[in-house]
């Protein structure tokens, strides 16, 4: 059924246009990296001593900006309906993972790439199975099936195969389950695995899956391994080169958007950091590899961030330099400490802030509550009203975000766009494989 | 002492680069037009029966993004600084008008062209001698001298004559002064002039000077006359479009900042409206003389603004399109009413919302507060909260803005710029002007 369904596509959906087309795809999403968040990393990665503020990777690359609202009358995107779009070229509802309004599978560019006999690799920060790698590998409802959609990467087969032949990212819970081991299964069909990052180098060819962490990879401000993104996609890269018919890789910097959903702009810089590293690595390959399209958006902007807040014609980035951990670590390591004293002075060492009586009464109590959010929330609005930064809301908002392009055809990308124009193109261009 | 520094500059700033420039430049700069604005515009616009969500001429000619911040650490430019950026390729301090730290005057681009031949014109829906036209024609350490600035329009002579051949906007009271009246030396040069809108086709040829309010121009939203910035667009181009060497002709879209500073979105939604009609009628006139660039951008965001707030995925088009007046209107209107039912009933004819038994308290205590901004506030703040639209600030913020290019050398403007490159390029295409 899905497998017609996808033969349908490929006649119905996909013209053919002849256009000279990339051998290799490198697709880099920032999970709700809103236009503030890429000169928000502008300006924290900008030292006050130097006289110019000097553009970042994401300035250089710039190359235009996409719409991203769903197919309803919302306007506001979540992640399952941005990937859709970015992995499919179709809009569906919030929550759907590449299926319509009617819950029919919509073929993605990686099942299509790999019918055409192109090599596919996903890389997320995330669980693998969350809804932006998910929504390029399968289909399903609902983004909450992550069970079903881990079992539908081994099960989803194309030429009696899985659609990806490199899995790196977190999530190993959702595949070394107790009614069913999926890793068994991928190694039944030759896929070398580790779950460890620190033996990465025992993963020696394709296919493979790396799942490095039970739940998401850790937060990158947390973290005690530097760029790991770019660590990441680097290895997956090395892999994927020898690919005969070329490669579509995906590489997510998923936790950006978790840090807007906290409105925790520390955690968000660090994460914009990690995706920064990860994006030089791909610059390079491109250089290295001219017939290679380097391509880079984000599914929607998270938080309403604002660079400047309450009236104030300034945004203070020494603060937010200076706070080394994101917030639910600082909550968690507070919530541990009984005495108040000990709890302001480690609040100052991770924070670089003072409290005042009145502040540290509030955190006190907003530490004592139940609902750990309420702990978070103080936290990071701490931070937020010393450092001047804005935010809206808890979601998403139907900001453009920001489009880069690199290597062959990226001018193909210049100017404005719907995020449904990004994967058409990139699918025209993997229907001009040509067999090796 | 200006014209030597602005021969130095000329020589030492001003490399001359050998481009094939455009004869014209036509320079729309919409106040605090952050990004979101132009989603925002592109979905109010959006009818729901509608299946596809159409472009706005602000996505058909968007090109890049613009950094915007000031010569200081703040990162947060007010308007003087960014139109003193716009205006001369050069950053200075918040609320200098193209004069430096050490207040030395910065040559601008309309004095540059005036200097080499070219014919100069300014439209603007605030005053004309407010922020952003003052950058372009006048120098001063201060934006609120005001008087200062008005002079400098008639005094500051480039080979005799001011630096503008045509001015058209509001703001009368600075010109028709006890202390001088400079309308009558603007006469006593050879300028037409009238400061009636219905009588603009009194003015028939250059020089001309129309001020038609003695403040600003009237919001959009509270408007009689529809599409008033097209209007007086289309009457400078046809003033302009015989000029032998060429013109410079820079619009304001004054009064979408002021909005944002008011956290009105209905206000801002009918400034965006009246700003994309008077591009449309540049975009033809680029069409119908193709030896034109139209370049489009904003000196920096006002107010944080979002497309979806407090957690809720979705932003409320249908609440802004019912708003019939601006907040500040709104609250005028209001406080001349005595009883309670018909404040509300006049409330929900100007908004189209209903007010439950707590917010009519709420609007209630709020307009009888003497600063007349609480009752402001509590109006817009009830439609944003019903459109779930977001605000973090009463002031700017340092977003990066759209940059739009359109007609020669439009490509010249693809990707990431800061704003003082954006004005580089046009001083390098002014500096390349042919002696008729």
């Amino acid at each position: 059924m899905r497998s017609v369904f996808l033969s349908l596509a490929l006649t119905s959906l996909l013209p053919v246009i002849a256009i000279a087309a990339p051998k290799n795809i490198i697709y880099m999403i920032g999970d709700g990296m809103g236009p503030s968040y890429v000169a928000a990393y502008r300006y924290y990665q900008h030292q006050p001593d130097q006289t110019k503020v000097a553009n970042t990777v994401f300035d250089d690359l710039l190359t235009g900006m996409a719409s991203t609202y769903p197919d309803d009358d919302t306007l506001v995107t979540d992640s399952a309906a941005g990937a859709t779009a970015l992995a499919t070229g179709v809009k569906s509802y919030n929550g759907a993972i590449s299926v319509n309004r009617q819950h029919i599978p919509i073929g993605t560019m990686m099942q299509l790439a790999k019918r055409l006999g192109k090599t596919n690799g996903i890389v997320a920060s995330s669980q693998v199975n969350h809804a932006t790698p998910a929504s390029f590998l399968a289909h399903s409802n609902s983004r909450r099936n992550m069970n079903d959609i881990a079992d539908m990467y081994l099960d989803y087969r194309i030429d009696g195969k899985p659609v990806a032949d490199l899995i790196i990212g977190g999530g190993s819970k959702y595949f070394a389950r107790q009614d069913r081991n999926l890793i068994e299964g991928f190694s039944a069909l030759g896929y070398q695995y580790t779950d460890n990052f620190l033996q990465l180098d025992s993963i020696t060819r394709l296919p493979a899956l790396a799942l490095l962490s039970e739940d998401a990879l850790p937060a990158a401000l947390n973290s005690e391994v530097v760029n790991m993104l770019a660590t990441l996609t680097d290895k997956a890269l090395q892999l994927l080169s020898g690919a005969d018919n070329g490669f579509v890789l995906m590489i997510e910097g998923s936790q950006i958007d978790w840090c807007g959903h906290d409105n925790d702009i520390a955690c968000a810089m660090a994460e914009m950091h990690d995706f920064a590293q990860a994006i030089q690595v791909a610059r390079a390959y491109v250089d290295a590899n001219p017939d290679t399209l380097l391509i880079i958006t984000a599914d929607h902007e998270t938080g309403g961030l604002s660079l400047g807040a309450n009236g104030v014609y300034q945004w203070r980035t020494e603060v937010i330099r200076k706070v080394k951990a994101t917030g639910r670590a600082i909550a968690q390591q507070l919530r541990k400490l009984e005495n108040q004293q000990d709890i302001s002075k480690r609040f100052t060492e991770l924070t670089g802030l003072s409290l005042n009586k009145a502040q540290l009464h509030l955190l006190l109590t907003a530490l004592k509550n139940e609902d750990e959010k309420i702990g978070l929330g103080q936290i990071v609005q701490f931070i937020s009203e010393a450092s001047l930064t804005g935010w809206t809301s808890g979601g998403h908002t139907a900001a453009d975000v920001p489009v880069m392009a690199y290597g062959k055809n990226a001018s193909e990308f210049n100017g404005f766009m719907d995020n449904t124009a990004i994967a058409k193109k990139l699918i025209q261009y993997i229907q001009q494989t040509q067999p090796h």
